[in-house]
This record gives C-alpha cells, structure tokens and sequence, in this order.
C-alpha cells in the first residue's frame, strides 16, 4: 500500500494547465488532462463522473509525449451545476510490482489513493458563477478602531479620544496604551481609528502589495468590536459616519483597490432597533425577526450571550430587509454611494442554524443572489466570503458562499506546523493548547480538507496566519524567521492571502483582543525612515511581506495556478503552483534539515528551476534537471521552472 | 505518523458499549463511553461537536479502571437533529514518544488520525427514527419470476408457461433452460415463477435464517424485470395478481416474517398507464409528470432509454399520486390488505436529479414521511431502502431514506479482496475488470466510506455479495471457501444480510442477467435428502450459509454491535463487534497467513476468546488472554469473549 514519490505519481489539480477552459454553462464540454511521469507504468485510466446521481466514466489515452511523461486526456460534458469527477488508474500487477506503484489507485483532489474511495474528495467542476478578480486579490484586514486616527481627530491631554456624544459604554484610551485582553473591558476600549485615518495610510497598504481592504463592522453598536450592531442603515458616527465611508471608498476604487464590508447575520446587538421594536411590541414585524422563548426577556442569542439576541430567517420580512433586492441591507451598501466590493459575513456559520431548524445555506443562496443582482445592474462583481472556524465545506460547495476565511484549511494546519513546541497558546476553541505536528499533517489536512471544497471556493477564500480572532502567529511561532515561512505560504498558497493590519509588522498577539493592539503609526515612519526596527515594528518582516506578496501579484502561477504538493517530510515542504505561463516552485523550511534534491525530470517538460527569492536559512541550488534545497534552520525559497529550449 | 497497532488504540464506536443509550429527542443527553487501553499515555481528551454550526467541546475524564484498561466518559447534549462529534486525544510529547503513539491524534468514526481533519467521518448521533427491527433482519432477495413455479401453473409439453393473455413481449422458457445474457431478449424470457410459488418455498427460505423476502417489482410491466411498469395499482396476473400478494404476504407474517416491495420512483414504463395519457394528451396531469423535450417523443429517459421515461418531481401532482399522503401508491401498498413492510427504491440515486434540478432529498423525505405516517396508523413501522450503486452517503444522512443496497461499503470492498486474481468480470461500472487488492484496501474502504453514514443508516442498510444487477460472488472469487469467507463476512458486518436467492447453493453469475438463472428445485430437493452435492447446489454453502445467519440471530452483538477493525493484513482481517452480551470477534482470511496473535488483554475487561465456528481452513487457538489465529487456506472463525470472573 505504499505509494512511489510525490513528483514520481500520476497529477491533476483544477488548475488551468489541467483544465484549460473550465465550464460555463450545462452541455459544455471540459478537457481534462492527466499528467502521468515516465516509470509509471499506467496501463488504462478513466475519469469517473457522477450525472444526475448515476456514475459515468470516460476512458483516458495520452495524446501527446514530451520531456518527462505524457499527457492523457478525456473530455467531459458538464450535466449537473456541480459535478464530481476523479480518475482511476490500472496498471499490469507484474510491471506495477516492478515499478513499487499501486496497480489499482484512484486519483482525487486530495491525490492518490489506492483503495476505494467515497467521493468527498472529487475534483469538481461547477458552473456557479465567482468573482474572477478574487483570484489575484490581496487582502489586508483593518479593525477599524484599532489601525489609524485620522489627522487633527481630538484628544484630551492623556492623547485620549475627545468625542462628541461618547456613547455610554466606551472607555477612551490613548493610542500607546496596551488594550486589556480579559473580561468585559475588552469590547469598551475606545482608541478612536476612524475611517479617515484609513484613507490617510493607503500607501501604507499599497505599499505591501494588498488591493483588497476588508473593514469588520462599521455600522453603530455596543461596543468597539461593532459585532453587536444597533442599526444597519448608517455608519457609526464615531468612524466619521456614511461620508467617511464614501470617501474611503473612493480613495480605494481611485488606487484600483477594493472595499470588503462585515454584516452580522447571526444576530443584531441587542440595542439594534429591530430588536427594540421587538421587545417593546410582540405584535411588531421585528418580534418575528428574532427567536423569543419569553417575550421580551427570553430569546435565542449568540452562544448564550443576551447582548446578541439571534435571528430568525424563518421571517420573511427579516429576510426582505437584510438581503433580498436591492433595498436590502447587503444591496443598498454595494450600490452607490458607497459601492463596496463583497460582504464578509460575520457567525456565517451559524446562520439561520437552531435546533430542528437549518436554513444557512438558503441564506447563503438568497444573499448570494442579491450579490448577482447587483453585479448585473453596476457591472462590478462582489464578493461574498463567510466567517467560519471549522469545517465550511459543507457550506461552499454549489451556490452559498463564495469562499471562507479558510481557518481549517489554511490557518490551522499552518499552525500546527509552525508553533513553538510547547506553546500554551489556545488551540481555537478546543479545550487544549496548539500542538506542533511535523510537515506530512500539514500536507494531509492541506490536501484531505481543502479537497472537500470546490476549486473557486479555495481561491474566493481568506487565507489567515491570524485575525482580530485569533492569537498571531509571531507570537505562536515564538521566531521571527518562523513568521516569514508563514508569510511565504500565504504568497505561495491558493486563496486570497489577508493579512491582519500589523502582521507585516511582526505584532504579537496572545489573544483574539491580544491582536487588536493599535497599529504604531509613529514607529513604523521612524522605522521607514532610518531603515532600522522600532519598537512594535520589525523592518525585515515588513520587508519580507512586501517580497513575498510582490511575487504573488508578479507570478499568475502564485495567484491562479494548481497546487501540487511535490516534496514532504518533517520539518519540509515543498509545493508547486502549476501555471500555463510557467510553474512555481515554493520551498518552506521550518527549521534545518538535511539536503533535499527534487528531480524536475519527472515534471511536464523535464524544466529547469531558477531561483527568485530564498530568505532565512534556506538555500536552492538548481542545476539542470534537478534542484537541491538545504536548510540550516527556518526559511523558504521561490524558484520558477523554465523548460528547456527544444 | 505512525499509529500503534489497532488493538493497543483507544477505541470508541456508534454500538450500545460505548454509547448505551443513543438519543431520541433534541435536548437528550448522551453518554459516550471511551477505552483507552493500558499503556496509551493519555493526557487529556475531549469531545468536540457542531452546536447550531458552531463547536462545542466537552471534556472526558477517566471514570472506571478495569482490567486492560480505563474508561473514560463525557456527556454531549444533543441540539440538532443530526449532531457530529469526534475525539480529540493529546498525550505529553515525551510521553508519547516513549510509548510510539501521537501526541496529537483525531479518533473519527474510521479510527485514529494524527493530524486535522474534516467533519465528513465523524461519528454522527441522529434523532430522526428509524425500523427498530431492521437491525436484527435478514433478507433474501427474490427476483419473482426466476425463483418458482406454483405447483400446478400450466406448462407446456416442453415445459414452458403457458400463459392466457401471453403480453407480446413474453417469450416462455423451461425451468432448466440457461438464460440467454445478453441483448434484447434478456428481459423477454419468461421462465413464470409467481408469487404462490415464493409461498411454497417459504420453509427454504426460513431454513437460511432470513426472515424479510424483498422482491423485485411485482407490477405489471413490459419485461421479465419489472423496472418498466405500466402502472402501480395492481400486481402482475402472471405473478397471480393482488390476491397472490395478499397470500404471500400473509404467509409471511403468519411466520413472523416480512415483505418488502420494490419501486421505480426515477421512471416509469414507456406503456405506463401515466405515461399513455401525457403522450396522448399533453394538456393532461399526467403530462406534468414526465420530461418532454418535444411532445410526444422527445423525452428524458433513464440512461437515455426511450422505454424507461423519467419522471419529474416538480410537479405536485405526480408526487400526489405516488407517495405523498395515505392515497398514494407508496401508502397504499403498505396498508390493509397487503400490509407490505417497506420498500426498496429504484434508481433512488437518480430520482428527483436531472441537469440543474435536484430535489432527491426531497423525494425521499416525502416517501419517508408517507412511511411515518402509514406506521402511526397502522402500529407497523417500515423500512424505506434505497436502490445507490456507488457513494449514497450525501443521501443517507438526516431524514432521507433509512439505508441503501450498500455496494460503496461492503458489495465493493469485499470484492476487491476476495476477488481471483486475474478475474475478468467487470468492475461495477468501471471500464476495467474487478481489482484484487489487499485486506488493508478492504479495512480502509470498510471504514472510511461507511463512517461517512450515520450508524442507523448503516444498520438499515442491505449488504449484500450479490444481486440481480451484479455478476455473482461465487464466480468473482472462483474458489468456493472464497465465497464462504464473503458469507461470514456478510453475517458478521453491521447491516441487514441481503442474500440474493441462489447465494445460499453457491449459485454462478457472471453478469446480473446471468445471476437471474432460475433456482434449482429439484436439484436442491435431491441434495436435502441425499447430503450430497447436486447440479447447481453446493450443500456446503447452503450449510455454510445456515450455520453464519444462524450464528447472527444467536448473538446480539453480530446484529446490533458496534464494529471495530482489531487486525488487518494483505490476506485476513479480523473484527469485533462490541455489545453488552458479549463481544464477538471475527476472523476473515482470504488466503494462507502466518500465525497470528492477538492480545486480548489490551480489550476491556481482559475477556478470553471461546470458539464458536471455524470453517476452511482457519484454526482459532484461545489461550487465557490471547488467541493465537492460522489459516492455511481461505476460512473463517467466530468467537465469543468472555471477562474472566473476577
């Protein structure tokens, strides 16, 4: 049951040198490709399809031979909007003995296996329409209390937040201050960002290669967090009220960049007007928005938190008012004046989910077909991307969700490669700390999990080394250089990497409220100017960012190509990003291991490698044919392969 | 990323040891029990489940020490009508290094993983009910018109039915005639077995073991099969009409046996009465009920077989007619006077699904509905089985149908091991001949594809060697204590034995045509009276067969035990089935393997082995605390085990 090397098996990924032109429409007929090395003694492959719930398979022959293998190819004709397929590879048992590879073995998504499989982990094909701009986007994540007081906002001699009409719960803090990270406090701590002192730090975030800003919430609330929002109509007057957020908007769409809102469909904060009205009238439309076991003090909330009180999206009314048509809430802030660019939906996971009751992916649908709608009358895609902390396959395959914030997928198996040993960090919400697994976990659940997704959905996906949420990885990884290979897999992986505001600076971070430290303005212009670290701001962090993500947005490979893992083991892992206009190789080193040579001979082409960027203490020898990778501790190295002139 | 071996893991499953009382209304409380064997270095362990999509955790602590180990518990209330959870085991580091088990480790419902994983093989507990009694069921699958005569039913001189109003399509054959397997004529050659024959054999079929007799269609149709009825309202007069299912099925349950009936809820026949009148009139009701492309002759089909119309479920009508409400056919059946227990679904995996329309699930929540409703009437509770030839498992959980003819997770990986080498029978579907792969191939597919269903689908699922669709196991195997081997297999898997009638006499088939060859009366009358084989009975299988079904009703835990995989090599793999009464342990061995022992001191309690059964040539030695297996040959083994008095 063993299985011969990575770069020695059989390969197909979703990537467009796999499948050239992927479907559009029902009756379209897809090329699929299989590249099968030499040695490998592949007798007979099919692809299996499932159409209408009935399996159907459509022999394979190679078609075409050239340096290093041969290309086999089928056509397959899209039947269902979401369609599975995976192939079957037979060869001779005498020469599969011979050649140490399975005689029988199925290639899917998550690579090869040779016993029978379910199809969870199929190929798929899909027709759902997704925000092509996606797929090149970078993603920088601003908590908008905590990343940047606009020029001249007032403060009080302490530098605390002079404002108008404080609301009631807001403790004011000086910018220097460290937030407290326990207890009720935490949501209080009003440092006083406003959306203004966004626009004044663009270059910032242009400068490290992001074009996508994503905002948490902006609308009024509670507290600093504004996950418990009083209305949807307005932005808070705090952040500088809907004229701030027009000309954030349009600072961004001027530098060709894009704007990402946060709505809570979860639940409303308890002082939202909806619940109000809910509370003071049982008769009310809003009364039938939320779930009230006891009018009007007992009623379904947020894990149990009574601030939180849930909605019920049984209420056809609260449906019409939150994200049906174009007088809905998701509509109205996508059209004009504001024109943002996606939705990323807050507690996305538990949605419209209560007991017997499970409505999330009909909410899922219905939003996302008010996002369609918009795209039609403005011309201008959106994107819809749902928080979830677990597992969202379920929930992104077909016509929900466009993608996630790929914690499951992304940032939790990271983690588990890159923690310090015996980190006491809290393994996200599991009653234990992160352990630290060695490379071979990373590549299974990398595969095994992101497998179960579509392929749109991997690359209309958040991919996070940390959020508001979340520890930083700095802080888990315990190494700087550590922090970079992280970096490097955000460049170097499928989806859309987000940085948290302050992980291109090297924050720290112990806790979700950890991490909202407020960004060090005044030490990153020191640290810009003199070249040299400052407090709370490590330049070669900044600048290892600004590589890294300057490769990704140079190389259509990084943004848009398949993903083949080619080389694993402990401390090592090796992937390539397969690409019409060349593939990239991608090297992560947590820490030192013996040399590695990868023979690029069993690669479509037999190409040569050349590097472009290594760090740390990663080194990549390319002679022809080959490539070896030594490491004397933690590092990475991008390398593009360029065959070799005929 | 090595595990230890699997008798020295910690262990949990969906039988009553370790979950006692399983729920049956949201808000219960469930007790999950956890062994973990001296010798593991647990540190600490939770449960982690998806509450309104959220995680939850709770964790286990050790509650009992008991010889070769602890238990540990924890207790989950149940939410959501279907909940998932799974555990998460953490040992220190250095410990587990000492003992060679991970640090860090998974346990799903397919056993233990060291890294991440998604929630698609966690263990699942459900309140949605299912037929209490299909757990303890055994079926014999009777394809009515090749399994027997009425005595008296007229023949001609040449021994063929003859029949009154003989449909144009019917071509009679003699009993003993083989049937030709290919072509046209395959479904035209009436060999006029009926349904007081089936009652005159009855005591044959009770011998086995079996006491559920599920027949293929019983319609009136334009084929010796069925599956093209040309209306649901009454019983074919070649098979003896309504009044000889009434007798049938009343002689059943005077045995306390029970009927189930087969229905096509994907299609129709062409000549169905439905299918006349929306030709005819495509103004009409009936008209609805069907897909026309162009009236009347261009309309989907099943497969793209003009005879077989499908049906369309969007209209309401139609799922009137057929299975909504105390009307329909799916109620009426199992009413007064016929009283029917259940029904198998036809093409079930296709039904509801064509191009962009997928309302399968739906289809098959309103049947199971009808069945609900129908069993509070009657006091009666049925089974609802659906026809899905690979991956049912999206189909299965929640409210859909109760199980499926499980060929994704046992027909298929029991062929894969059992299969000669070399066989050229085709591969269910697949371009390529059946693959002989190894016991591992036959644990990881066992495992993996059924922990993707719920434990009670899994129980309400028909495991079957054989049907009228497949060729026969006996032929696949080529060896005979081969096929014994499947037969233990069958009578020691959870799921309801299905033996497709001709299984028990070692019957041959190397298509589903040719598996349809008429039973051998005569030939098996002989081989009653004599002992001795006679043409087409094996009296070793038959005896086989009694001894294994009859060792599955003696013991509670082959029905209604959990299952755990305790060793797997290339040529046997051994299980448990874990109950209250008594765990049972089942040696398969396809081949001659080395001795093997297995300690059975790391199971709870320390028990010893005591034979039960060995066939071929399979020798089982218990010695106090351990059992020491060898086979020089395919066979089989059953033991009991036994907790030592204290």
């Amino acid at each position: 049951m063993t299985l011969p090397p990575l770069l020695q098996q059989p390969h197909h990924d979703s990537g467009p040198v796999h499948v050239p032109q992927p479907p559009r429409h029902l009756g379209d007929e897809v090329l699929l490709r299989l590249w099968v090395p030499e040695g490998y003694p592949l007798s007979a492959a099919a692809v299996r399809t499932v159409v209408d719930g009935e399996i159907s398979s459509r022999v394979l022959g190679p078609v075409e031979q050239v340096p290093g293998g041969a290309w086999w190819e089928a056509r397959l004709t899209l039947h269902n909007p979401v369609q599975p397929y995976r192939f079957v590879l037979s060869c001779d048992p005498q020469e599969a003995a011979r050649a140490d590879v399975p005689a029988y073995a199925w290639l899917t998504a998550a690579g090869l296996v040779p016993w029978d499989v379910s199809d969870a982990r199929d190929f798929r094909l899909t027709i759902h329409e997704h925000p092509e701009w996606v797929a090149d986007a970078v993603v920088y994540q601003i908590f908008p209390d905590r990343f940047a007081r606009s020029t001249g906002a007032p403060v009080d001699p302490d530098g605390r937040p002079q404002v108008e009409d404080l609301p009631e719960w807001a403790e004011p803090r000086a910018w220097h201050e460290e937030p407290a990270v326990r207890g009720d406090i935490t949501g209080r701590q009003l440092y006083g960002g406003d959306l203004d002192g966004i626009i004044e730090h663009l270059d910032h975030v242009a400068s490290l290669g992001a074009d996508t800003v994503y905002l948490t919430p902006i609308f009024p609330a509670g507290s600093v967090h504004r996950y418990d929002a009083t209305t949807f109509d307005r932005v808070d007057p705090l952040l500088g009220g809907d004229e701030a957020l027009v000309r954030l908007s349009r600072a961004l769409h001027e530098r060709g960049m894009r704007l990402i809102l946060d709505l809570t469909t979860n639940h409303t904060g308890a002082g939202h007007e909806w619940f109000r009205t809910a509370q003071a009238d049982p008769a009310s439309v809003e009364a039938g928005f939320y779930l009230f076991t006891h009018h009007p003090d007992g009623y379904a909330s947020w894990l149990d938190v009574p601030s939180l009180p849930k909605l019920d999206h049984r209420s056809a009314p609260l449906r019409a008012r939150m994200y049906e048509g174009p007088g809905s809430v998701v509509a109205r802030w996508l059209d004009a004046p504001v024109e943002a660019d996606g939705w990323r939906i807050d507690v996305a996971n538990m949605t419209g989910r209560h007991g017997a009751v499970d409505l999330a992916h009909e909410v899922a649908r219905s939003v996302r077909r008010t996002l369609d709608e918009t795209a039609r009358r403005t011309g201008r895609p959106t994107w819809l991307v749902a928080e979830h902390g677990h597992d969202a396959t379920g929930d992104l395959v077909g016509d929900g969700w466009h993608g996630t914030m790929n914690y499951a997928g992304i940032t939790r198996p990271l983690w588990t490669w890159l923690a310090a040993d015996g980190s006491d960090l809290n393994w996200l919400g599991l009653p234990m700390s992160v352990p630290r697994l060695p490379g071979q976990a990373l590549a299974h659940t990398l595969s095994e999990y992101n497998a179960e997704l579509s392929w749109p959905a991997r690359l209309c996906s958040q991919n996070l080394l940390s959020s508001h949420d979340t520890p930083r990885l700095r802080t888990l990884a315990g190494d700087r250089e550590v922090h970079h290979v992280g970096l490097t897999a955000l460049a170097a992986l499928p989806g859309a990497p987000t940085l948290f505001a302050g992980e291109e600076l090297g924050a720290e971070g112990t806790t979700g409220e950890h991490s909202r430290t407020p960004m060090p303005w005044s030490a990153l212009a020191a640290a810009e100017r003199t070249g040299r670290d400052t407090p709370g701001v490590d330049t070669g962090t900044l600048a290892h960012t600004r590589t890294m993500l300057g490769l990704r947005r140079q190389l259509p490979a990084l943004r848009r190509g398949g993903l083949r893992l080619i080389h694993v083991e402990e401390d090592a892992v090796t992937l390539l990003r397969t690409h019409p206009e060349g593939d990239v190789l991608v090297h992560l080193a947590r820490a030192a291991h013996t040399a590695v040579t990868l023979e690029l001979s069993a690669l479509p082409g037999a190409p040569s490698a050349r590097l472009l960027h290594a760090h740390g203490a990663v080194t990549a020898d390319p002679v022809s044919g080959s490539v070896t990778l030594r490491a004397g501790g933690p590092g990475g190295a991008v390398l593009c392969l360029e065959r070799p002139l005929p």
